[in-house]
């Protein structure tokens, strides 16, 4: 797909990368490497940007390995680029400027359970369904699911959320504290462990989101939550993706706590079913998920379906046996790994934007309108009770024509979105995909966002070209 | 009380602040008073600080004034301190080092709501009161209670929380985006409307809870709620502290999802009595409140119920009546009022601590034990759902070994909440009072929020003398 500009890849001076090379290998020895392949498969996430690869990749095991790279880079100027599972979206562990990746995947331990406290800290390596298998017997799980099974470190920098994040919220709100190394090694803790706080500048939430270019996350402190004592999902059809989008609006402004509300259009759904076996009637399609007392789920569930029944939705096909309901959210998860499917040899892009409520519907009716007019193959999902939808963009990076639509159609998406009030990324975050749209956004505020980037990274090391330019 | 040693006034060059007065004083007129009441009046919270008057206070009636204002303070590098209603609790409004108050109180239009998409916009001086005044034919309303009815810029400078915030959260999560006035004078909106965003640094979340250190807030985005189907309150007394507190854990360690749980000590519920004509039995007692459809606040009330009978909690009291509960709460809300009213010209120190719930009895007795063998006049209430208690120290301010004993046990009253994971402040914030406990909580973090102070406000002329030593 289309190089943006800043992908002119802007090596610093070879020596200075070799001299920390050569002195970090001393230290690691096999932990670092700098074999193709390796540097490969660390220059790109699951995004629509070329591979960037590091000059080299280090496995670290401690927050002191992850500080003793920094460190060394800091001396020598280098880049410092953090990896987690490497499913981010928007390029954002490509080495723009070459430089070390820090692979954290091997910090990958449960380091405190506070069961009673509805707490946890966890190195940052540890990804999400790790985390709940670990917590499987304490009755208590984590909530926040994007669709990869990510680490939580990157869930973290990238400010991620999923399909729970109507009701539990994203990883701003469960993120209660960090480890973080800074640019020039030293390692700080933004957080004790009480729920609240009102002491000092809230650091825990300026890394949230940070994208690796303040600073390192080495470990987090999670909030976790009672599994309900009732769960229960349903499927539903609508003659229309608005009438589907119309039922989550009136469900989420009649205040009911509803756990998941995802929407799925008529060629998702059809690639759902090729790619997980599955066979959901091909339609404009609704995701739903109760939470709560056998009684409450109960309510909410019988009040969302009268609201439904108003906008001509079909019965709800449920599902409340954990094992057909981990299916059935798998099937969800899978979405993009299905639209992949879709189109051999295709690249994927997924795009994410995210609007005030009201405005969802006729976001979505445009969008749909572009895709056709544009004549793209473009499913779309979206975790519909936040205003946030993603539309997956299908297209042949060979063929210039369809890219050239491709840049236009997510352009126009963004754009549209930012006319009504809403974001250029809901959960995926800006990466080197979204700089331009970041400043569209923000505009001023951008300039204080590089005035803090400056004050923490003078020499702007960690993972540069991504977020900002400096 | 005893008055820190940053409180030595270091009044900048008297020529400058003379110069940046008249030059305002052209602009503003009227509207910029010199007088002494006035200045005396704008020199203090609801602290136990003495009285630190600004040398001018300007009534600031947009941002574009507060731009201004700032603009030529910038220019002359005179001292800015943003003015609400003046309750806050840690000496935030004192001028340390002289300079201009800028009276936020005019600045009180609701500029926006959105029924639709559950947010509003408001200018930073409309109270928390005011604002639910106006919401109330929309079915809406602002969770966000402290006891005083403070202006939404001053609780979002804050970070503050209060009764609704086990259920609702804090500022932290409720403000979506505020207008804010640098260091310079620029303008800046840190958010649009989405409910989510992964659009760069948390701008919003950095100046929730910045007490006026990074730029002055003039107007605040917020979450509304929808007015509960059913809300329910009651009262319930305990043998003993400590089992009302082990009742507030096991409701929120079985995720009961209440609205309001809040402690009050029987030396409390005593000044309450005395000054609300109320006539609650003078015992340990829990206030609560369900939140939620009909079916559901019976079923959550008889949980906890239950919960409660396990600790030999008494009968519920319940309350139903919309005009009750407000007497109901409006006693709890004015417990700080009480508490002043039970000694003549007695000094009311709010103290505020946070710990994880499950070292919250622990924390609570050995408080508790504090006092009594301090001998000290100080009712205990608490936002407990939450771990956040606050004992009102009640001194004479003029008996130097009474405020020795004051200052004796709030620095163990830390100090034992920081030793337990907690924090120094649950939802008062730093102010001058705290900067020294701080530093005992974040240790190396403080260094970095110096960096981002100095990178933001280089001349140090936001609020001095607050949050940090810079």
């Amino acid at each position: 797909m289309a190089v943006p500009a800043t992908l002119a890849v802007k090596h610093r001076p070879e020596s200075r990368i070799e001299t920390a090379v050569a002195i970090l290998k001393q230290k690691f020895g096999e932990r670092l490497s700098t074999a193709e392949a390796v540097r490969a498969q660390h220059g790109k996430g699951e995004d629509h940007f070329p591979v960037l690869p590091p000059d080299a990749v280090i496995f670290a095991e401690s927050t002191e390995d992850v500080a003793e790279i920094v460190r060394v880079c800091a001396a020598h100027k280098v880049p410092v680029i953090p990896f987690g599972t490497g499913t981010s979206l928007e390029g954002h562990v490509g080495a723009v400027e070459g430089g070390i990746t820090i692979d954290l995947s091997r910090m990958n331990n449960v380091l405190e359970v506070h069961a009673e406290d509805l707490d946890c800290r966890v190195q940052a390596g540890v990804t999400r369904k790790q985390l709940n298998e670990y917590l499987r017997d304490t009755g208590l799980f984590f909530p926040i699911d994007p669709g990869a099974d990510a680490s939580l470190g990157g869930m973290t920098a990238t400010r991620a959320s999923g399909t729970n994040a109507v009701r539990y919220g994203t990883m701003r709100e469960n993120v209660l504290g960090l480890t973080v190394v800074l640019a020039d090694g030293r390692i700080i803790r933004t957080a004790r462990r009480s729920k609240k706080s009102a002491a000092g500048y809230d650091l825990t939430r300026l890394f949230v989101g940070s994208e690796g270019t303040l600073g390192v996350i080495t470990e987090v402190a999670l909030r976790l939550y009672g599994i309900p004592e009732a769960m229960s999902s349903a499927v539903c059809n609508y003659p229309s993706l608005e009438a589907a989008v119309n039922t989550v609006i009136a469900t989420i402004q009649s205040g009911i706590p509803i756990a998941r509300i995802e929407i799925v259009d008529e060629v998702q759904i059809d690639a759902i079913n090729k790619y997980s076996g599955t066979s959901f009637p091909v339609e404009p399609t609704l995701f739903l998920e109760f939470h709560g007392s056998e009684a409450s789920v109960k309510e909410q569930a019988e009040k969302v379906k009268e609201l439904s029944d108003g906008f001509e939705g079909g019965d709800f096909k449920w599902t409340t046996s954990a094992e057909e309901r981990k299916k059935l959210w798998q099937a969800r998860h899978d979405a993009a790994y299905a639209s992949k499917a879709l189109r051999k040899g295709a690249e994927v892009w997924a795009t994410d934007v995210c609007v005030p409520i009201s405005r969802l519907a006729e976001c979505v009716v445009e969008t749909q309108e572009d895709i056709q007019r544009l004549g793209l193959i473009a499913p779309i999902v979206g975790h519909v009770g936040d205003g946030n939808f993603h539309v997956t963009l299908i297209a042949d990076k060979n063929d210039a024509d369809e890219m050239g639509r491709a840049n236009e159609f997510n352009e126009r998406l963004v754009m549209r979105a930012l006319a009504m009030d809403g974001t250029c990324t809901g959960e995926h975050g800006i990466g080197m995909g979204k700089m331009d749209f970041l400043i569209a956004e923000h505009g001023d505020a951008v300039a204080v966002m590089r005035t803090i980037k400056k004050a923490l990274d003078p020499d702007n090391i960690m993972n540069p070209g991504k977020v900002l330019r400096v």
